[in-house]
């Protein structure tokens, strides 16, 4: 998808071209307390092609819960605006995922080891990583940096903004749900969402989505029926009784992430698919009446739509929803922790069966998993909730097919704290490569987001010009 | 020294009056990690006679480093305003001082328990309290909360304001020296306004401290100079050689001490103390010339003005200073690890022995003394350091008789990020009691900060009537 693209992310400069990407260990496991004193490399890419004056700026990815080099290939929107700022591009990868590893192959080994994989140990590791940049790549001293971000990397972005506003000078968040925690939103809203977006395209689409819970169950309910799905969805292993929780946990979030990555044009980002991909499933979704197996077909043929739309894919696993880029175990883990996102579902408002958000049952399962538990609360209390309106120089961007964007901030707070809302825009679809498929929406909002990246290079500029602190 | 008010701070109410101090212990002893999950129990002293109706403000004491009794008897400014303001006082405990012992006993016992002894941490502390009476007082949900704190406390509350916006409305921070990290301000800035307080009452007051170090030297040469120096400064355990790096320490500390506490009445906050106790002590340092023995008589009568202003202390011990309220020994260890300050003297510019900041060195005095080292770069960006230009409702106060002046924001730089300047003011004078003896700058100074905490508190009311947040 990328030809001419694809490579600024494999071959890196910093100051020296065609050097590769940077593992620098200045970086402490942990900023917050002095016990554990011992460093790690942060892998950060650069890319310095168009950055020739001193004190240009800056544009610094705050890497998510992935490895950095397929959200450096998957952030066009950095790359494309490159030339006009003279900017340096900066992808910083989160600690625990990619080449990160403060603890090397053991930083996944048991609690005591994850004990630094949180959003707060990230931002810092950006802030330090910042300040050394500036000291160290001459010309850089006085840069202004721009932070950007898209979903887990957006929410950073906002925060790094809010907590190190020193650090740097304003923050795109792309599809930040900083809002998805308790007590915020409703935990319905996600799937709402996810569900909506298949209705678009004909409530028998969604309405078969609905109906295809209990006919599983149906179906899965004699040796036979367990056969004929296998066969139906190709799966790679036959599926058994016990499965069929899974199975169903498998085509829920295959759904979701449908409706993630709806994007106008072809593209690879969790999976090859083609354009507008929820359309394409509807097709094969458009009579909600039909009995349990041809509904059940229909549903096997979009499936296989995301997984096999390249047509090399042999058989499918009910194991894998997506690409192998984003590290799940971490950000289970992080989920576990402190990015505790309710979410529900009532099978009315949405397509899914019913669930209700359980903390407890949450909670149980974390210790048992991590043998550590949530703190619901937290988030809330250290990111400020709603009540960030005394920050400054954050653009929010939601795009209104994104599930993510129900817990996202869609209403600007002042004219400096201000969302955009992109018609036909699913997950940070802003971030991407300009497109000719890009509907006027996104092309409005890049622009904006441009024009405010802009606003706040030149605030810093000017405020560097000024002389001493102005008096009362 | 506060008849009416003193009982106050005794005497605790939380809508039960009568009670005493609280202690709850809904605080994490980690706040940035998930691995530790105990929790401790934190101190705090509430009063709300004043406090009656719902959704009035709340006045609360960034605890710093030491019993938060003594800080509650030291605040008499929150005292005087409470009634006007109809606020509610609360004074919470910085954890590792006073009660609020993570560990209990064995909060201090190594490197790993005193792990969670940092500034983030203590902030974190005080936005879960905040959280915690919103929800748990009637009346209190919707409460603006103004941070209030002298020292490292207003460093605290000022921090407060910055890292947590959406827990406080704003923040008075009184003698905070937030810049008295590495690369801020000249080492050399303390000690030379200690020396100006001296030389304000004549050159021949910090002449003579300036030439009581060779003083001192040359009498401690023999064994009859040390025991006339032990006798003439009546300590309780004879000088002995080795001891004179040590007594030489106790005379700067004493110095320093005085320069902080040079307040216009009699106050007892480090030591029971006559008015203006510099003046005082220069009265017995006003001839530089004369030879090193009576030099030292003279500094030893200063010096016992200090120790025994009430005629009660039998001898003096070079062990001690001041009040026993404080935490020395926590305090040394934050300076180790986050809060590095560096000082330095040159014996010109300032009346003490020549003594350049080296880092290298106290890195391993700390390493030695407590098994973890400074980071010195670290206040820096994690504060902000001086680009701390994007935060608002934050009142920056300094006594320019106050050493810690030096490391202070001393000019404004918005219309709501203010300094303030208190003309012969000493430590946090504007904190202090209303007193006749008052000046009239501290007068004026505390109008202008009740002034803006009203400010605060009307800007919280007003965003609380407003609708939906506006738009772009």
């Amino acid at each position: 998808m990328f030809p001419s693209h694809i490579s600024a992310c494999k071959v890196m400069s910093l100051r020296t071209p065609s050097s590769t990407a940077i593992l620098q260990d200045f970086d402490f496991i942990d900023h917050f307390g002095f016990f554990e004193d011992g460093t790690f490399k942060q892998r950060y890419l650069v890319n310095d092609q168009h950055w020739h004056e001193e004190g240009n700026p800056i544009l610094f990815y705050t890497g998510n819960e992935g490895d950095i080099t397929w959200f450096c290939n998957n952030t066009g929107f950095m790359w494309d605006v490159a030339e006009e700022l003279g900017a340096m591009l900066v992808f910083a990868e989160h600690r625990y995922y990619g080449e990160s590893m403060p603890f090397g192959q053991d930083s996944y080994k048991d609690a005591k080891h994850l004990n630094y994989l949180t959003s707060e140990q990230a931002l810092a590791d950006f802030a330090v990583l910042i300040r050394e940049l500036k000291k160290t790549v001459p010309g850089a001293q006085d840069s202004p940096v721009v932070a950007i971000g898209g979903s887990y990397g957006g929410m950073l972005s906002a925060w790094m903004r809010m907590k190190y506003p020193n650090v740097v000078v304003g923050a795109l968040a792309a599809s930040a749900p900083i809002w998805q925690f308790t007590d915020m939103v409703p935990c319905s809203v996600f799937y709402k969402i996810v569900t909506e977006g298949f209705s678009r395209n004909g409530a028998d689409c969604s309405d078969s989505i609905r109906k295809s819970w209990s006919a599983v169950d149906n179906v899965s309910s004699t040796e036979g029926g367990l056969k004929w799905l296998s066969n139906e969805f190709s799966l790679c292993s036959p599926l058994e009784k016990e499965d069929v929780l899974v199975f169903k946990a498998w085509l829920q979030e295959t759904w979701v992430n449908l409706a993630m990555v709806n994007y106008p044009y072809e593209a690879n980002f969790l999976q090859p698919l083609p354009r507008w991909p929820v359309q394409v499933a509807c097709t094969y979704l458009q009579d909600s009446s039909l009995p349990d197996a041809p509904l059940l077909q229909g549903i096997s043929k979009a499936v296989k739509m995301y997984y096999n739309y390249t047509g090399n894919t042999q058989c499918l696993r009910i194991s894998e929803t997506a690409t192998g880029n984003l590290g799940y175990l971490g950000w289970y883990y992080q989920a576990c922790t402190e990015m505790v996102m309710p979410m529900c579902t009532d099978g009315v408002q949405d397509m899914f069966e019913p669930q209700s958000w359980d903390f407890e049952a949450f909670s149980e399962e974390c210790y048992g998993r991590f043998g550590a538990r949530p703190r619901a609360q937290w988030a809330g209390t250290v990111y400020g909730g709603k009540d960030i309106g005394s920050h400054s120089n954050i653009v929010f961007s939601n795009g209104n097919l994104d599930p993510w964007s129900g817990g996202g901030v869609t209403q600007s707070f002042s004219s400096n704290l201000v969302a955009v809302v992109i018609q036909d825009g699913a997950h940070h679809l802003d971030l991407r490569f300009n497109n000719n498929y890009d509907p006027s929406s996104v092309l409005k909002a890049r622009a904006l987001e441009l024009k405010y990246i802009k606003m706040w290079i030149e605030q810093h500029s000017l405020s560097n010009k000024a002389a001493a602190p102005c008096c009362l």
